[in-house]
């Protein structure tokens, strides 16, 4: 059992009332606004267990509301684990389900985990967890969106996969992606991989909430 | 590009026409029989990339046969990877995609993946790659029925979860269980864990198959 803060944002309501029955507000913690009131900083969570309602994500919530509780479900759980393959195996989990849960074309994501730095091989991904279909094991920096968005460092939508060059068609139903980087002391320690089966999967507001999921991650894990 | 010989058993024939795009049938081994003719010994396949539609389980299969491919798969994918969790993440899809093809009770699986032995605390599992909605970080050998095999070194089929003494409710929507050790060197490295929403989810065939499914992971991969 474990107290601690989210501490990630400021937000004066819970963005999913049915947020997770192993995650429950415990305490508000509040700051002054100087004005004689109080404002809502950040709530005070009592994790009894890790249960799989962490992944129950409910019909009608806007893609901002699940990826915050993507964020503040992995925050609960990296709280105190460390292990870089269990702390993404959940997080592949979380993605996969947050997204199954929205409107198209996010709920036609078929694909939604991660590759790592190969121990074995220099400048290669090699596959890490991940929720859906069979995978290409290891892919080259410079290969395919994965391997381009390894090398730059930088997270890459591709609207229509067919369209970007050098495209590793591991599935041919996937038709759009977003690799987001994972940087740990300014190398790319791992990628964040999802896939769409209809074109124009991804936006700004997915690469917004990736990249603070891959800094939760880089943060949290030992790589 | 690889070639290999496919050992694992001797037949005569392909268990599944749609066998997969990824893996195509080369060229027939034979061995006499003695009596002036040959039986079928292996085929040999040549591998052209990894294929998401390994994943891919035409209905109406039996059992064994789903089983089959899944095996001929892991034995295809595992030829030139040692990677543990490579490999591990690509078994959780080819063993969540066979069952889910099947029918009922194998089609209520709702979770298929691994846990391996916790690096940083002494009898204790922790997650590995699986497929299915979040799950328990770690669990303690002897502790519900993954601890329990872990500490016998032996399968466990449990038809209703509930009546498993000190049961770990991961998911309540889980009612029977699969946990088959995989055993490297006379000791436990990993446990396959299968979950299934229905009781009576496994038998005999579902622990035949994984047992031989966990030798062909302890041989092939570096733990």
């Amino acid at each position: 059992m474990a107290d601690f803060f989210v501490k990630r944002r400021q937000t004066t309501e819970c963005p999913n009332k049915r947020f997770s029955l192993s995650v429950q507000r415990r305490e508000i913690a509040r700051k002054s606004t100087g004005k004689g009131s109080s404002k809502l900083v950040a709530w005070r969570y009592k994790v009894d267990e890790v249960h799989a309602d962490s992944s129950t994500f409910v019909a009608g919530v806007s893609k901002s509301q699940a990826y915050d509780q993507v964020l503040t479900q992995a925050t609960a759980l990296f709280a105190h684990q460390t292990n870089w393959v269990c702390n993404t195996a959940n997080t592949a989990s979380l993605l996969y389900h947050a997204l199954q849960a929205l409107p198209s074309p996010s709920n036609k994501v078929n694909w939604a985990g991660f590759y790592v730095l190969d121990p074995s091989h220099p400048n290669q991904l090699i596959l890490g967890p991940f929720q859906g279909k069979v995978a290409c094991q290891t892919i080259k920096f410079g290969k395919g969106v994965c391997g381009a968005a390894a090398q730059s460092e930088k997270t890459h939508i591709v609207p229509d996969v067919e369209k970007f060059p050098g495209h590793i068609a591991c599935d041919s139903e996937s038709r759009s992606e977003i690799v987001v980087p994972v940087m740990k002391e300014g190398k790319v320690v791992a990628i964040i991989d999802i896939d769409c089966a209809v074109e124009e999967g991804f936006n700004w507001e997915d690469m917004k909430h990736l990249e603070e999921l891959a800094g939760l991650l880089a943060d949290a894990c030992v790589w």
